[in-house]
């Protein structure tokens, strides 16, 4: 028997939502039935697959209304909810774009006259996905759907802190005949996803680096593939050419949409000294007409914080910044209101990098600036993390901010704008330093991961070959 | 102070040769100093390392007397000496033609029209290459090129048992300036394998399944990318439909070659029933043409068994395999001649799979022939062992071998040949199973794996975007 897991709901606080996880033992069955399924699903071929993923939006569609809702009582906020929803959508659409010549063979001579090569993939047959609880249902799909194109049956685990969103969702998968063998959604904690590593093919992680690490370590005893997306720390460089209305409406988005809990959130400002004071200015004003989603989800852009844990973290993170002598433009502090917590945006200045608001992953509205006198010197302070996600740059001219974007270690820099990487699925990038691991989720490389490339390499006829003994 | 490590010589059983590993202080600075010269070697551009790698040609082939007698006194044979050398040289030429290429950036519109996608890569500063024995150049270096070529610093550590050739490699790696600094070999044994991968951000390991598994841990644990490129138990299927004399000759070759000491020499050997004894008999046949490379290097085809160890374990699978009933139709012993140790190639018939010569990787020059009644039996043997390397299929037709092929869970699969992957390097292929895990080493792909992609989202214009909160 294993023990239910009481949910809490981030809006009022209360525990109203149970799952029950399953037992190792059933999720071993349920394993084997998905990879035993598998066969067929990768049998049927890329254009019948396609068709599956179709009818499966269908369905979801015709869940929309559930789905919002159980999403908008794991997050508690709605416009975010919608654009998961409307994102998941999309991801459908662009993988079935992409996937028939990705998938097809090709065919070419090789540096010797009389062999030719023949190469073609096969799909690991049963894919991993464990999720977090920031963005539940398009940070459980966003592998999950390359993954079933390729051909693999996938079990995808969300967070136990966020999947209200599984039953709606598998309403919609259990529409789809071809699709509900090879697909499903498990809800469970720590020791479901733990458990879950012991069956599957290969695994993809999005979570935090400390059980990133852990998940590391598994798949490497287990010899599977592991592709961990991380934290981030991401830095925002306002270079002395910027366009400040530009620049801080951009930032104060990427700092802040979503409460900041993103993994590709900006948690750090750095500006050229000689408009540090405008800049503040204007992100402070622009910051202040922010409001709070409260008391109803439609009151205010900023939702509540979803996870009771990173509340404590923001938290934490403000005091050891204002103890460190940082001071604060605007909000900075980590209430409760009727059993939800909330952060309104904060901007700090007098900041530096011995305060944790500056080096760890704070997952908050916080916006800590800091002023820098040299293009070397920012580039130094955006690189003095144990992270390496993504950054974004601001300048006048492009060249500009591509020369300082070519030193910034990250996979995803955002030019004149942040956090583009949630828009723009195109751009191959690997994660730096602890902020990832394995091959690129974006680009076409986001479905060839899940393959495993196979070469026939064909002699065309019979002609005795020179590296055979003479005898 | 590190203990000296005696050699063995592989003909005479003699410890002649003397290696001093670096202490762990030692090579953490080695590594320190390498990975300081690789932003150098980084900025100065692919066309600059080309030239670089170029020189480095030109001074092994000035050292190429001195380099061949020390492969020889490695592994007691030559003419697979001479080919390493030709292969290690062509290697470089061929990364040098791709690279230029595979390095350009690239740049492209994205699915929202005012912004751009450039696209870029950084390589991973310092390359860790761990090797084995049994091709000694050949594999110290065929992922060092690539590395090279893609920006990073390499330090190789060859297998302890085979590194004799180190000594006039770093001659010519010395002779070229911008070279020396960011390649270099270090001799030692699995203690300075282990030192190595705490220093470096990137392993590539070639040898064993169960150091394979250890590496894996230490890369996991570390946080940096491995990639393993294990052992094998290659199968060849012969259809009935094939012609045998190509298929015995290809089979024998793919078998015996280098001593059977290959990761991808065919160690089984499924004939259909009907021809089964035409297949042993031509196989005995020419099998017996061939010699012992006794007591010159040039008296045969046969070179002595490198590793100690190895000897040991091919006589155990002999041993192993008679006892159980299999018929040995030539060769089947393991003798020692003058200290070194030695074996005829052996044909084997009335083997099945409850015999190590079937299902544990043998790498000596036995060919145990099994034969099957319907194609799916042989594919269902040839699946059941824990490897997954490549495999070799005889047919008249190729869409006749295709068919079979495509069910044979291995990265690469000669059609009416065996081990081309010696001799193409086009293919990418993965390793299934546990004969490795990361990205191919062939195709482009194995230059590709050493960089980590960046993507630059560029905003080109100042609209304000739909995304941003309307404030």
């Amino acid at each position: 028997m294993t023990k239910p897991i009481q949910v809490r709901n981030p809006r009022t606080g209360k525990l109203d939502y149970d799952i029950v996880p399953p037992s190792g033992n059933l999720l071993e069955q349920q394993c084997l039935g998905l990879r035993q399924a598998q066969n067929h699903w990768q049998q049927i071929g890329v254009e019948r697959r396609i068709e599956a993923l179709k009818q499966w939006k269908q369905a979801v569609l015709s869940q929309r209304d559930s789905l919002t809702e159980a999403l908008v009582n794991d997050t508690g906020r709605l416009s975010i909810s919608v654009l998961e929803i409307d994102s998941f959508l999309s991801s459908i659409d662009r993988w079935c774009k992409l996937a028939p010549e990705l998938l097809q063979e090709s065919e070419k001579n090789t540096a010797i006259p009389f062999i030719h090569l023949k190469q073609t993939s096969v799909p690991y047959p049963l894919v991993g996905v464990i999720s977090p609880w920031n963005f539940p249902l398009l940070l459980s799909t966003i592998d999950t759907i390359p993954a079933l194109i390729a051909g693999c049956a996938v079990i995808v685990k969300p967070s136990e802190i966020a999947s209200r969103f599984v039953k709606p969702l598998m309403t919609a998968i259990n529409a789809v005949p071809d699709l509900r063998d090879v697909l499903t959604f498990v809800e469970g904690g720590g020791e479901t996803g733990a458990n879950l590593l012991e069956y599957v093919d290969l695994i993809c992680f999005t979570g935090s680096v400390a059980t990133g690490l852990k998940v590391a370590e598994a798949a490497a005893k287990r010899f599977i593939p592991a592709f961990l997306e991380l934290g981030g720390k991401d830095p925002a460089i306002v270079l002395s050419s910027a366009n400040l209305e530009l620049a801080t409406s951009a930032i104060l988005w990427g700092s802040v949409v979503n409460t900041g809990q993103s993994c590709l959130s900006i948690e750090r400002i750095y500006v050229a000294e000689s408009m540090f004071e405008e800049f503040v200015d204007k992100l402070v004003t622009k910051a202040e007409r922010l409001k709070l989603a409260y008391p109803t989800v439609e009151s205010g852009e900023i939702g509540p914080i979803i996870a009771e844990r990173q509340a404590e973290i923001i938290r934490e993170h403000l005091l050891d910044a204002i103890a460190k002598g940082a001071v604060v433009g605007c909000g900075g502090k980590v209430e409760e209101k009727n059993g939800g917590w909330w952060c309104h945006p904060t901007v700090l200045t007098q900041v530096n990098h011995s305060m944790k608001v500056m080096t760890e992953e704070t997952f908050g509205p916080i916006m800590p600036v800091m002023p820098f006198s040299t293009v070397e010197e920012a580039i130094n302070l955006a690189n003095n993390v144990i992270y390496g996600l993504s950054a974004a740059i601001f300048a006048e001219e492009e060249s500009e901010a591509l020369a300082v974007a070519r030193y910034i270690d990250a996979g995803a820099i955002s030019i004149n704008d942040a956090g583009l990487t949630a828009l723009i699925y195109e751009g191959a990038k690997n994660s730096f330093k602890f902020s990832g691991l394995g091959g690129s989720r974006m680009g076409t490389a986001g479905l060839m991961r899940f393959l495993r490339k196979k070469a026939f390499l064909v002699k065309t006829n019979a002609v005795p070959d020179p590296w055979w003994f003479d005898s």
